[in-house]
């Protein structure tokens, strides 16, 4: 169980809680985040009612250990959070399209794949300068070299770039150069890293284990928000099951799922949860029917020269389609892929996020 | 690895087969279906070449281990399979809708369902006389008196019916009522049932089990397909995966994995995929955003009365926003929902399967 | 929710309970077992408390959604079930193995392996003569020929015979030929093949399905034990994960989660969970030191000419190998592995079940 | 594919490699570890054959992508890896047994549980400093004031302690405490983590991710050997199944599938791989009876007290029934487990380690 504090509660009423919870023979572990301090029950809590605190000066509310997670809930904050990515505003009806190639593997390949996903239509170019891979023989990025070209490539082209971040010391040095942060599915329990990137002021897209749970990815989130960070997408990209005839199965019932129990916002990358490169479109198209609120996309100019992940990449001019089957998609949703050109109100918001 | 004779092949030919896979020391096994024979190759196929007969007289082609399915493939037929269900045209671009209730309960009940389904838009009805279920105390369905009442329901309504046949033996009492039988997910891999269903003049509807892989699901349809019956209709409904939000998890990626892998129309079931009706639109939408050609979606009048399933059951009010919406997706992706009226086409069509 | 009647409950106690289901505005679903009436309660049962039949003459008990299963409960019955097979009392602390091939392929290969087994101490001979294969051009067994071949195994052995029955109206036949009906993977939620079988007065292997839960298995036994028939054997075969190093994944938990929940006696197939011959004498021996009550083998004399499952099956010599670890381990758990002359011990015991 | 290159091979022979991967259009990728020069051959692989480098001066071998470490392999090393913890000799016919709670809670705690531990016949102690925890209000550890709580551990019992590092920066700090170093199964696929360890001289416990195959548990260990840590020692404790009734799945098909295909030893973890204590001791049995070279067990003198995991954890008095039980079996399968008498051979053992 834990305690949630009201975010004006001040110190004589956390004291207050923590001595009754003392009382109760148990153990008080504070937590003070950016926004609110929370103080978690320790021992056992089987005993334990919420109404030991409920109505107590300060606080907020209570989490059993059935809903684990507070500041991510509907139950915490109904509407939608809502913050801007390349001009496409999350939280509304708008679809953000983020595409790029799986690693930065030259200025070349980068510069011509970034142009090429800016004129299909995407809002923002990805692209991996530090790579988690299974074999330490694989090639593993080019570390500070692929962030300073992405930084090229978005001045070139406008794009604001989102690339994984591995390591809480790199950090800093991937916030000064990207515009999102992005944490991998297999980092998605990094608690360590999570912290760190929940103390900075970017916007994370926060990738589900293939291993873990909706409610482990929500859990993840809450590391995030309470450090402060509120600018979290949750990402689905493909799950661990016993069919082998695609990489990943994407679990397309997570996205309404997800939109259920959180106001965060929720994308899909089809190219990882498929895995197969024929299969990406139709299920782009079945993630934006599901209610996603954008797509992560693998593009690369040149499929079988890349360095990772060629199988499951979009040559440029498929990627151009997938963008047209998924706007007439989103509009028969309601909903709507703003076209490029809004990407420029991107310049004003970066500087608000530097200076804000 | 299996050699498939021609269809017109004669006795001779298949003798001289035979002769050759026993001079190489191994055993062949015949099987005669409706359309065709296929040899069996016994033993250690591991250096045997396909070359050995291809081009021998009568011999079709060679279907090896790592393909083992046949008539079910592509290679084998590359257009879609068409025929029509409730005078929607399967094959083409029509979308197909069948809703009904989990089980027939009662004569009210049915009616009732059966003719909100038909004015919200579906075009077949759905509902179980023969119910298998986990426990054997639950409620088993009512049986021929079901069967009795869902053949009622089609008077009224002018809508065709599918329901399930359990054992070999009803397979003659469910295909006198049923316009489609239904192989339910536990019974994907009951042999015996799939041999009786191959055996007869009717559609039907193959549920993919929870816990098969695409290609098991490919040689179940092989089965019905090798005995005769060339409409047979594919049905994703969700796999057991670690997640448990969820009652199941929808492979949303079968969906295009199979149209590439087979010319068989496939349907979803986002009722039995998802386990939620909260979730059911979300997923139907994207299933025909990936490219599905039909939905079957549980519908009841008063699902919190339901004997089964009704936590996954639609109201009827429900449903009919989900015809309206996947109605707008199927446009987006260059197909159409039929308006209900078509289902009348039924009668002639129904005509022609009894007598042809 | 279920109702379970006392054994000795007559028709106005049964009718008594009818009553006030129905007043309390449910429907009762009556199942008349062999041993036992069980009343289904029918509807929403949410508001309805055990309370309201506890105490009502002729109830026995009540069995909440929750645990779905009674008879098969330790619950219900906290002493083991005991019954002999080859001469070894299953529910004690003797330790039963049951080898054989996958399928009965030939009277040669068949004797040749009969005897070798028997040599290196199985007490029971498995074999199948109807085999469910996923490929429709696989061979599918030798059906009736097989069980008399396997009668003729029995005869020169002494082994009793275990093999797979695939339709309900085979169970007689088989159960003529067999002392051990199998009820396989695929066929666990068979539930006409259960309610055939549950009416038989032979013991049952009840296979768990590659997909099923533990509870499924439960439930599967169930319907065996609800019909009447109190020698149900339950064996776990192995899992499907998303693991693919291994055929399947042994699930060794069930093993101790088995014996928890209920009396009946459990044994384990390590060359399916396993899938390769290399690590079948290693979860043998685990299978036993984690509690089993038995093991069945695929065993041929011939392994890489077998029709099927070859790369899981052991040569004798390895299999006589198994037998010896598997007795050191039975020791060191306390238990034995009776040596093999007991099993003539069988042919009363198989007078006593045809007469009994 | 991946060119190892010999322990002596020299710059000259390198660069040789390097300029035959670009003449055939590919491009080289090196990484130099401690003991050895491996390239990476970046590109589309498919045509390439390995016999276009073996042969070469300095070459080592080949690793195609079919087998993708190297290092790990029985082909590379055929005779196990040996090496010694606690005064247990790994690698040979001894048992290793690593006890102790799963967080250090407080000084009392762990010394009691500790001493209790050793009275059973533990020969290392765990406990963990760092917890990565789903929630981040749950406790968290007490840092380095249980990294110095275990030190004093150590000196009380004379047991070796293993503790789990969360980040590549504690790595120094936790090594100058410990002296087995844990990896835990969220940090399986942490490379940044791996790299870290893999450059130090002290022992690595390796936990399998419970999303992860055993391909990928065997590269994450040769992350850890191509940095020059060859005492890796690999840890099973669980997969992610569709199986609800316990936490995980023990896969205890991967402790004879791991021991084939490499030469470092294996532990299981039944407390984590079950999730009940109940289980505990027969999954352990069962561990030790399939070829494990060891367990990790959570012991805790007050399991209801316990602030994680305390459904999973023994009882002293059950973990002294447990390592009876498991020295049982390990003697019927020709192993043993030493007294913990032996573990005093640890001093002289953890001398060397830090002057060797």
């Amino acid at each position: 169980m834990m305690i949630v504090m009201k975010a004006d509660a001040d110190e004589a009423q956390i004291g207050e809680v923590i001595k009754r919870v003392e009382a109760l023979g148990l153990r008080p572990h504070l937590s003070r985040g950016k926004e609110r301090t929370v103080i978690g029950v320790l021992g056992d809590c089987r005993y334990l009612s919420p109404d030991d605190f409920v109505g107590s000066a300060g606080v907020d509310g209570i989490v059993p250990i059935s809903l684990p997670y507070k500041l991510a809930s509907r139950e915490f904050q109904a509407r939608n959070s809502a913050f801007s990515i390349g001009g496409v505003q999350l939280g509304a009806e708008e679809i953000l399209i983020i595409a790029g190639p799986c690693s930065v593997e030259s200025r070349s390949q980068l510069l011509e794949t970034a142009c090429a996903v800016r004129e299909a239509g995407a809002h923002a170019l990805r692209g991996g300068a530090y790579k988690p891979r299974t074999s330490p023989y694989a090639f593993q990025g080019l570390g500070e070299q692929g962030l300073e070209l992405l930084a090229e490539a978005r001045e070139v082209t406008g794009l604001p770039v989102v690339t994984e971040v591995l390591e809480p010391q790199k950090v800093p040095l991937v916030a000064h150069f990207a515009d999102v942060l992005q944490i991998g599915a297999r980092s998605m329990q990094n608690y360590v890293l999570l912290e760190a990137v929940g103390m900075i002021h970017r916007p994370v897209l926060l990738k589900r284990g293939a291993g873990a749970t909706i409610e482990e990815l929500l859990m993840a989130a809450e590391y995030l928000l309470s450090r402060g960070n509120p600018r979290v997408i949750l990402c689905e990209r493909g799950i661990r099951t016993f069919e082998t005839s695609t990489r990943s199965t994407t679990d397309i019932n997570a996205i309404p799922a997800l939109k259920a129990r959180t106001h965060l916002p929720v994308v899909l990358d089809p190219s990882h949860s498929t895995g197969h490169w024929e299969y990406v479109e139709a299920v782009a198209r079945a993630g934006v029917a599901a209610g996603a609120d954008g797509l992560i996309v693998e593009v690369h100019a040149h499929p079988s020269q890349a360095l990772s992940d060629g199988p499951q990449s979009l040559k440029p001019e498929r990627f151009a389609q997938l963008v047209q089957q998924v706007s007439a998609v989103a509009r028969a949703v309601g909903r709507s892929v703003p076209p490029p050109s809004l990407c420029y109100v991107r310049q004003s918001e970066r500087a608000e996020v530097e200076h804000g």
